[in-house]
């Protein structure tokens, strides 16, 4: 039995374990579910994954992980090579903070079902909704680009010089960006960082654009 | 040099390090910034974490570290016992989940600074506010309740018989809950765990009122 990735293609979660799939070297079928037509929300899903989100991987012998972050955790103990934390403690710590700082402080916020809220609570319009998304980005991609430009744990990725869950997440989120316009040259460091990744055929082959269920 | 904690006694985030520091029967120094006031954007505390969020550990080395997601793995690897992640990698999958279905679920969409931008952006009175963080406290507490009652791994606590990082982020939610009257009968499991949670002393003494700069 394989690895099954129940997922999106527009899925910034399901693009991370994309990514770490990928990087680590591991053959998976993908289960494509369209969010926007509910796709996730039938019985058959629900089954599965009784929360109705994706991403969820079926391991190997049968067991559903959910939640990208603890799906990641269980992919690095696993399959630890190659590695996506670094050896030492310290450092761990620095790649979980970075990664949390977008998977708790930028995607929450911005993901569809709380667009879609915005619209329907706050007759939220386009624009506006445009704007919130680009504000959260904002809030957290300025520190984050002073962290990673002023640290000297940075290198050519965020943690030196091979990638870790912090660039799996920052790919992840740039790349959501792009949908709602938000502003790339005042971030030079993520950027340079981004299009480090984007070198990786890893990265790469995760992006939506590249999924067997892309439009 | 001692553990020091940066944090605020009502912030959920900060409370789950109090649990993690206290469960762990590690001795350590508060620092508080209160956030109404907007102390934690004060130069000094920047100096300190640059984001200007709490909660920041400073460790025993003098080592900075941000996050509670990345604080409490940090804890865990630097002090192991007694463990707040069980000993299989299934059960670590599950208890991580656990915790991010709160962690980047519902905390995100439910903190000051987003509750403020609700008022300011779309002139959200105190009632839809209210009605925001509980919604988004019930998209999740549903799912949750349902898998706590179900899963066979459900215990006394979230996972087993003893605390695990997923009682941290539940206990510090359901007192978070408090401040907008969630409805809890409808979680008996998840209030069940709550209950436990609050006769170890480790939880108790973490609660915003038993902090030096409650008011």
């Amino acid at each position: 039995m394989a690895l099954t990735l129940h997922g999106y293609f527009r899925s910034s979660t399901s693009l991370r374990v994309r990514v770490a799939l990928n990087y680590k070297g591991l053959a998976y079928e993908q289960v494509t579910h369209h969010l926007r037509k509910g796709e996730h929300r039938t019985v058959d899903y629900l089954d599965v994954n009784p929360q109705g989100l994706v991403p969820a991987l079926v391991t190997d012998t049968g067991v559903t992980l959910t939640q990208s972050p603890a799906i990641l955790e269980w992919l690095e103990e696993a399959h630890p090579e190659p590695p996506l934390l670094p050896g030492d403690i310290q450092g761990r710590a620095r790649v979980r903070a970075l990664a949390a700082m977008i998977g708790c402080e930028i995607h929450p916020l911005n993901n569809l079902r709380v667009l879609n809220a915005l619209k329907t609570r706050f007759d939220a319009d386009d624009d506006a909704v445009a704007e919130w998304f680009r504000h959260w980005v904002g809030e957290t991609f300025a520190p984050l680009e002073r962290r990673l430009s002023n640290d000297a744990e940075t290198g050519r990725f965020c943690h030196g010089d091979t990638p870790t869950l912090a660039d799996v997440y920052l790919y992840a989120q740039v790349i959501n960006n792009r949908r709602f316009a938000v502003p790339s040259e005042v971030y030079p460091t993520i950027m340079r960082i981004f299009a480090a990744c984007e070198e990786s055929e890893a990265f790469a082959a995760a992006r939506p654009e590249n999924q067997p269920d892309a439009e």
